[in-house]
């Protein structure tokens, strides 16, 4: 089905009337943990990600066949200000580069046998420089919304979302500077890895940011408006459709996290569909994932976007289902429990 | 070839004759990973697992596609003291379930592609208990090293040994304080589950066994012999062997830990090929890691055993070396580099 809506309050209203997980589902799959041929507790994590995911998708004995991959492509105003290594041109040419499979993403898409698609929003008219005003209009961040809204394929049993987008990391640390106050600085980080001038130049953007946008502090989808990319706001849709459809997702690194962490300052719970795939090293994602009470399932340094760590952590959750759905019961296999 | 030492100083020339990494394949990698389109290091430890992996695979592009799981299953006599929550027939049990394909290990082999192998050791004849000497003479434990050696498979890329044998966490926790020092109770855990006083108990037959081997506390390999099992051996012959044909070896939780741990003791340099595939919930495991200087690719509260975890992150190696052999470069790519 298309998006359900077409102003932000509409969107805001799916994420009010969002489907729960499935409690009887839920505590079936705990008496089949239970019953499998292992110490109690002893898959660690594994198990608690498996209970899980079966109760999102109503089942005691769940399986992963159809994951997707969504890259979101956007350009940002903001770089004019100098706040990326990178010049804007490199987004485009990623996006040429995901197309014909040379990313890190296609790889790890490939390897972890997941679809992967890529949305390029609006390359030659790059978002308003925030310093000076809203990033988005209305109607510009509810068109992002629904293309990341509609780029959800039903089918998908996990869903990932990623991101290309020269400048986005600036965006992202405005985002969480709006939701979660403190100074800019806590919030922003070396992103692709500019050196300490670019880094002060960032926060100081940042500052001017929040400044010339004073309803992004009092409403999280205005702050996705006024400081977001179209790249983030798509992904955004995507997560609340993923909802709607009640397909787990994996969240990635910390421009990812910003746009989801703006669903569940709008509405509580909107993120108990997914998981923190990695903690990034760029250095707020860290303090981003507390605030929204996630605790990654990898730390292993990566900060490249695009659904990368996320991306990783498929394996993980298809390695908890498969141990969950897959193994013998203590009574099937006729051993003793201890 | 057959393994190739009838005793424990042959053993041990093997280790002192290894193979080393190929420093050209190496440097290769690592200007390919110097040229791939992503920022420098974004991929932050996936990077140096890709090129570590080359170098032992002498290839600046490796794949991986042949994993192969070796579970080892051996009994032990220091059950008699009461030092597991389960019964010593559950290794039998388990064994049986390994066949079957229900234990957590299928599972995981399955999910990464990993072709998986059991190998039981004499489980009608547990080792001595070691409270009262040596668990294996020469002659035992060079069986179970030579079984270890020849359950590889030369034309494997990837190892993962895992192990099932009830009471060997406490045979861990006496090599730990055999090789390392300190308290038996610095290196005792709750294995699958025993109450404080299991603990208890596990903490003094650890001490007494310590005191009556002796030799186990001078010689790295007389520790495996006096205080091992027949799983904790083979899993050691198997990690050497995999060195003498340069596969790469993901080592699994505790016990693997301990076993491979004696092969560093006797030779610098012996785990050079081998990365920590977790960080185990049992309690000395990330002690002993420190120890041999390896940080855990996860940690996800995992202490089930069988290489489960390190079958977990068979997952995390694939997506390092598909990322560094499947990615274009910014030239290929035609993207700016930073």
């Amino acid at each position: 089905m298309p998006a359900p809506f077409t102003t932000l309050d509409e969107f805001r209203a799916t994420l009010a009337t969002a489907p729960a997980a499935d409690e009887t589902a839920r505590a079936g799959a705990e008496t089949r943990n239970g019953q499998l041929t292992k110490p109690p507790g002893a898959l660690g994590r594994l198990e608690d990600i498996a209970i899980w995911y079966g109760a999102w998708r109503s089942t005691d004995r769940p399986e992963i066949n159809n994951p997707q991959v969504i890259v979101f492509a956007g350009n940002h105003g903001v770089c004019a200000q100098g706040v990326s290594a990178f010049p804007p041109e490199v987004t485009v040419q990623m996006v040429a580069n995901f197309e014909h499979g040379g990313a890190a993403i296609n790889q790890l898409s490939k390897a972890f046998g997941a679809r992967m698609d890529v949305h390029a929003l609006s390359l030659d008219t790059p978002t308003a420089d925030f310093t000076t005003g809203p990033a988005m209009s209305e109607d510009e961040v509810i068109a992002a919304l629904r293309t990341g809204w509609d780029a959800v394929d039903q089918s998908a049993d996990l869903l990932v979302t990623g991101e290309m987008g020269i400048g986005n990391t600036t965006s992202a640390a405005a985002i969480a500077t709006a939701l979660f106050g403190g100074d800019a600085a806590d919030w922003t980080g070396r992103g692709t890895g500019v050196d300490d001038a670019g880094l002060a130049r960032k926060i100081d953007v940042v500052t001017r940011g929040l400044a010339a946008n004073p309803e992004a502090a009092s409403d999280p989808l205005q702050a996705l408006r006024c400081l977001g990319g179209r790249e983030l706001a798509a992904m955004a849709g995507a997560i609340a459709a993923a909802r709607a459809y009640s397909i787990p997702v994996i969240l990635d690194g910390f421009i990812c996290t910003a746009a989801a962490a703006t669903l569940a300052q709008a509405q509580d719970g909107a993120l108990d569909h997914t998981v923190a795939g990695h903690q990034s090293a760029e250095g707020a994602h860290a303090a981003l994932l507390a605030k929204i009470g996630k605790e990654p399932l990898l730390q292993l340094g990566l900060r490249l976007g695009e659904g990368s760590g996320a991306a990783l952590a498929i394996g993980i959750l298809k390695g908890a289902v498969a141990c969950h759905s897959g193994m013998a019961t203590f009574a099937e296999a006729g051993v003793a429990a201890g």
